[in-house]
C-alpha cells in the first residue's frame, strides 16, 4: 500500500506543484482545501482542477469562517496591495498576511492524517520568493511537526510520526515552475491573484501575480494565465 | 485598559471555571467556542449563557466541520462509552478523542488574539481527572505556546508574547468546583453530558458525567445538573 499523505492545496502555484512532487514520489495524496472566507475564492475552482489532474486520492474542502476573526486584506473589505517593487515583496509582513492561518490549515491536515493514517503532511510553503509570511519559515513548520507528535493519539501512543514536508522551502519560484514543468503540470489549472474581483485574468499588480510572473519570466517559461495588465 | 485573554468556552464546567479565574484576575475576556459538529450540540447553548453570565466581552461561536474529518465518537455515528470504572477513565485514550481538535480550537483562538492584541489564550486543560486525551498534557501546551510566537506577525516582529494559560493544568474535578464555587459560578448553567440525545438531564454514564459527578462528590457539594440515572 502507498504511503499516504495530506497535502495542503490551495490551488495556487506552489501547492500544485507540491502535490506534483508527491505524487511522484509514489504516495497516495488526499488532497486538502479551505473555503475559509477569502476574498479570492477563484482559487478553489482551481484547486478542485488541479486535484483532479493530479490524481488525488480524495480532496475535501472544508469550510471555515476566518472572516468572522479578520485582520487580512484577504477577508476584510481592505485594499489589496497593488504594484509593490520585487524587492519590497518579501521585506516585512504584508497586509494580505491571515493571522494565524497555516497553524489553523495545518491542525486539520494534522486530524485528517490522523483518521486516513497518513504520515506526511505536505505543504507548498518557501521563503525565496514569497510575501515574508511568518508561518511559511522552516522553524515554524519543525516546531508544527514537533507539536504534532504531542497533539495526537497517533503521537502520544508512539504508533506513528507524523511529518511536516515542505518540498519547495529552499527553491526559487522559477526552481519551482522548471520542477512541476517537468513533472507535467499544467499552470493554466492554477490561480495566483489575490484580487477578489478578478475572474479570467489575474489582475497582474498584486504582490502574488509579481512573483509568480517574475518566476515564469527567470525561468524562460511562458505563463498560460493572462493578465489583465 | 486590561490585558485581554482570549478564553475557550465549550459550556463545560472546566472551560466555565477557568473563564472566572481569569475574569476574577481582572482581565478583559473574550470567549471563543466552536460549532464543530460535536453531536452534544447542547453544550453550545451552555457555553452562551456561561459566557453571557461571566461577563465575557464578546462571544464568538465559530463553525467548523470536524465532522466531515471524523474519527471520534463525539462526531460520528459510533456509541458513547458508559458505565466505565471511574480507575478505566483517564487509562488510554477513549474513542471520544477527537483528532487534533485541541489543536485547531487554539489556532483559530491564536488568530483571534492576534487581531484582538491580545496576549493570553486561556485553555481549561487537566491532567488529573480528564479523560487522558493527548492535546491536553502540559508539554503539549507548552510546544503550542512555543509555536504560537513562531506563527504569527507578532510573535515573528517581537511585539508581543502570546502565552498559553491553563489555570487548572494541575487541579482535580473538586478543587475546580472549589475553586468556581468560591468564585460564584452557578454550575447549573453548564453542560458535560456526551450523550447526543441527552437534553435536560445529563445520561449519568458517559466518562465525561462520571467524571463530574465524583468531583461533585469529592468537593462534598451539590451538582445542580439532573442525570437521566
Amino acid at each position: 500500500m502507498a504511503d499516504k499523505a495530506v497535502v495542503l492545496v490551495s490551488g495556487g502555484l506552489d501547492s500544485t506543484t507540491a502535490l506534483a512532487m508527491t505524487r511522484a514520489e509514489g504516495r497516495e495524496c488526499f488532497a486538502l482545501s479551505f473555503d475559509y472566507g477569502q476574498r479570492h475564492r477563484r482559487e478553489l475552482a482551481s484547486a478542485r482542477r488541479v486535484a483532479a489532474a493530479l490524481g488525488a486520492a480524495r480532496h475535501l474542502v472544508l469550510r471555515l469562517d476566518l472572516r468572522a476573526i479578520g485582520g487580512s486584506a484577504l477577508t476584510d473589505d481592505l485594499p489589496v496591495p497593488k504594484g509593490r517593487s520585487p524587492e519590497a515583496i518579501g521585506h516585512g509582513i504584508p497586509v494580505t498576511y491571515v493571522p494565524a492561518r497555516n497553524t489553523v490549515f495545518l491542525s486539520h491536515a494534522l486530524a485528517w492524517a490522523e483518521v486516513l493514517e497518513a504520515e506526511a503532511i505536505v505543504i507548498g510553503a518557501n521563503v525565496l520568493d514569497s510575501s515574508g509570511y511568518p508561518d511559511c519559515r522552516p522553524e515554524y513548520l519543525e516546531a508544527f511537526e514537533r507539536l504534532a507528535n504531542l497533539a495526537t493519539r497517533a503521537g502520544a501512543e508512539g504508533q506513528r510520526r507524523f511529518r511536516v514536508l515542505a518540498p519547495l522551502i529552499r527553491l526559487t519560484k522559477a526552481e519551482i515552475i522548471r520542477r512541476g514543468t517537468a513533472l507535467g503540470v499544467d499552470y493554466g489549472l492554477t490561480w495566483s491573484c489575490y484580487e477578489p474581483d478578478a475572474d479570467e485574468r489575474g489582475c497582474g499588480l498584486c504582490d502574488s501575480c509579481q512573483l509568480r510572473r517574475k518566476g515564469f519570466a527567470e525561468a524562460g517559461l511562458e505563463d498560460p494565465l493572462p493578465y489583465a495588465r
